[in-house]
């Protein structure tokens, strides 16, 4: 989802640098991202991270692990920011990037991040698109590179396309399938009372089905 | 499902044996399958066929291709060969076998089935029944002892449950994933021309989603 402009976010962002990190500055943290965290701990990462409802969910609810949220859309970004701003007392392990989810390689090193995080991606259906989808081989490929042997991807989305896409690109990429729910909101209580929903979740789960996967690479 | 006890089925099963083959006979075939049928085409099994309107409607539409519908519940298959007679001669590509799936490997040689469908299957929900699922990975190995490298595997069924099972099972059997339908009813025109209903989708496709996979093992 494209968001309108916002005339205040570049200058928020500047103001906000430790915050909302450069892609740039993000480049020079490789191997070295716990220095940006008061607590050395797991670093978990949401690519595409959009307004943060997620990600600071997540960082109120563990503190025991670092979150970084990656969006490539200032405003976005930029409002994610300022959200957990307001918040800023009480989540000292959260950060955000402000840069392209197809680098996270050039940010992290291996095994620097426990586990990735992918949330109601753009859907990119048009099959010319298909390498710009979160879920294309690349991108897997990406996430392999940042994470430890073994280490997991959860992804949830309420497009029926890309999730049948995603599923085949999971497996044919040689990933492991940890679980599969087709419809989170009406099964396994136990994994509902897990969730953290995301703008869109809460938006759409009352519309129709939303699909989540778990699952990780394996050691090769 | 389980049917109730047909007071016939046994007599019309011994009269009818050329068309609904034992467990027994099917084991002498191994290596020799095509010298049951008129003509020498690529032979592709259901594994579980009820009574029988999937493969029936599937050897009406391909002529050029035996079919070979596997069910363990002697009231179901004698309804399914009963229906087949009365088209019989419309159906010389069409046999059954009154045996068990698990068996699959015993009754046919590497290579000598073309693909294996898999329709609405029991789907075993208790944890403690998950060897019996024909999407469980000894079941998949049976598969793929009988079909050629590539072979593929097509499978539907309406229970979620199953179908998330299921999709975990071909992925970490190391399965390529051809093509995932999470509501094959209301997608894809192109695919829905094809489609032969069973007994059970014509019934259940009103009331929520048909999920279908369309997948194939490796050459090793």
């Amino acid at each position: 989802m494209r968001l309108r402009r916002k005339p205040w976010a570049v200058k928020w962002l500047a103001d906000h640098a430790d915050l909302v990190i450069t892609q740039a500055k993000a480049e020079t943290l490789k191997n070295n991202w716990q220095s940006i965290f008061p607590k050395e701990q797991p670093i978990m990462i949401e690519v595409g991270t959009g307004k943060g409802q997620f990600i600071i969910g997540m960082a109120k609810k563990f503190p025991d692990i670092n979150f970084i949220g990656m969006e490539i859309q200032e405003g976005a970004v930029a409002v994610a920011g300022r959200k957990a701003f307001e918040d800023a007392d009480e989540l000292p392990n959260l950060r955000f990037v402000y840069g392209d989810g197809a680098g996270v390689d050039t940010y992290f090193a291996k095994g620097e991040v426990a586990k990735v995080y992918l949330n109601f991606s753009d859907p990119w259906p048009k099959s010319g698109h298909e390498k710009r989808r979160l879920t294309y081989k690349s991108f897997l490929q990406s996430y392999e590179n940042i994470l430890p042997a073994n280490g997991e991807v959860e992804f949830k989305t309420d497009n029926r396309g890309l999730f049948e896409y995603s599923l085949g690109s999971f497996a044919n990429y040689g990933m492991t399938f940890d679980k599969v729910w087709l419809d989170m909101h009406n099964e396994d209580p136990a994994n509902l009372e897990q969730n953290v929903e995301t703008e869109y979740e809460q938006k759409f789960k009352v519309k129709g089905p939303i699909y989540k996967y778990l699952g990780h690479f394996n050691a090769k």
